[in-house]
């Protein structure tokens, strides 16, 4: 019988926010994937590592493009899918690792998509988001009532439109943008009620309840949080 | 010395979906407070118990109020975080249970603003939102690369002109407002892009891939999930 491949959500960061169930599921898995950026970055290993049995598993690191080239993207994806068939060919489970939960930004889609056709089982495991993470690290609600939630990329095509909403907005792999973020928060008056948090959940967690004293320079996973004016 | 309160997440109904920190928190505390509406429904409850160490704790029931009123509900905020002091003093830890992430439209933040401001310490532990959840269970993403998530109860003042826009909208809280919220699914041409789900992990989960079918009276816990035209 052929295996199974299982989209592992391992949390932000913190070991101790993985579920149950990832850690049953990683513990059970013969094979672990693993999704690397730069040869070097294998954050939701990191994270696991700390929480399941890994000692005797088989290994396989993928390396995922940071490219915005569709072709090059779409080719990556179909080696990795290619990759994997023969492991799930021999009935092995593998339990393919994704950092916060996997249905918010993660690239695992893009495979899970290419294994399902190919006749393979997938199972999905759901996970703690990093703007939820943050936003018990800061003990606030994101939003109460009736209020809006936005979660949007910095680079998101309706970002000027989105960002002058009432409701709470999370902005997230600011990365680059920073400044720009930060101008269009001011303009609104929205400055005030927004605070941002790189590396959450990591050792070098760094909290910034006032954005006027955040260096533009605080990388990829910062994520800015505006409450705009909604809460009571 | 003073009891801690916890804020603990125990995520949307799959007793497996809770993390490592909760378990850990409720086994570790001597008070379990159980919010609960119309003296019966404690289902962050009944989620907790299939994981926890409940026996020989001392169980605080609360009752919230499903009302609009300010007043009463301000009032009933108080007499509950009033109810709470007397075991912080005697130097009890509480362990204050919330369906989901208690960052996402829990009643929580309105409980530990008054204890806090009280001089007690409160602490917050994440868990996996019931959207997330859903997105696990029909295995589709709910965002990839730079779109934007919007969610939102039915009843949000900006519900009609956040439903238009490009990328993945979850609407919570449906309720009532489920033949509203289909018609104006149906006119921006979203129905064939949604699903809904139906008291998500729980026994009595229901998935509609096709909104036409789903039942107007189908319950308040009717999460609808449009993916718009965004994902690739």
């Amino acid at each position: 019988m052929s295996g199974i491949l299982y989209g592992v959500s391992v949390g932000p960061g913190d070991p101790e926010l993985m579920t149950l169930k990832a850690v049953k599921i990683i513990n059970s898995c013969d094979t672990i994937a693993i999704p690397r950026t730069d040869n070097s970055h294998t954050l939701a290993f990191d994270i696991a590592k700390q929480a399941c049995k890994i000692e005797g598993k088989e290994i396989l690191y993928f390396d995922f493009l940071m490219s915005r080239d569709k072709k090059s993207l779409k080719e990556r994806h179909d080696a990795i899918a290619q990759q994997l068939y023969p492991h799930l060919q021999k009935g092995n489970n593998i339990a393919f690792l994704c950092l916060g939960d996997i249905s918010v930004y993660s690239t695992f889609s893009y495979i899970s998509e290419r294994v399902c056709n190919a006749g393979f089982k997938v199972d999905i495991c759901p996970g703690v988001t990093s703007f939820c993470a943050i936003a018990s690290e800061v003990k606030r609600p994101l939003v109460q009532g009736n209020e809006s939630l936005i979660i949007m990329p910095a680079s998101c095509s309706e970002f000027d439109e989105l960002i002058k909403h009432n409701g709470t907005k999370v902005i997230m792999k600011t990365g680059k943008k920073l400044p720009y973020v930060k101008e269009r928060l001011s303009e609104d008056h929205q400055l005030g009620n927004s605070y941002a948090v790189c590396s959450c959940g990591l050792n070098e967690q760094k909290i910034y309840e006032d954005l006027e004293n955040i260096p533009d320079e605080c990388g990829y996973f910062t994520t800015i949080i505006s409450e705009g004016n909604a809460h009571d």
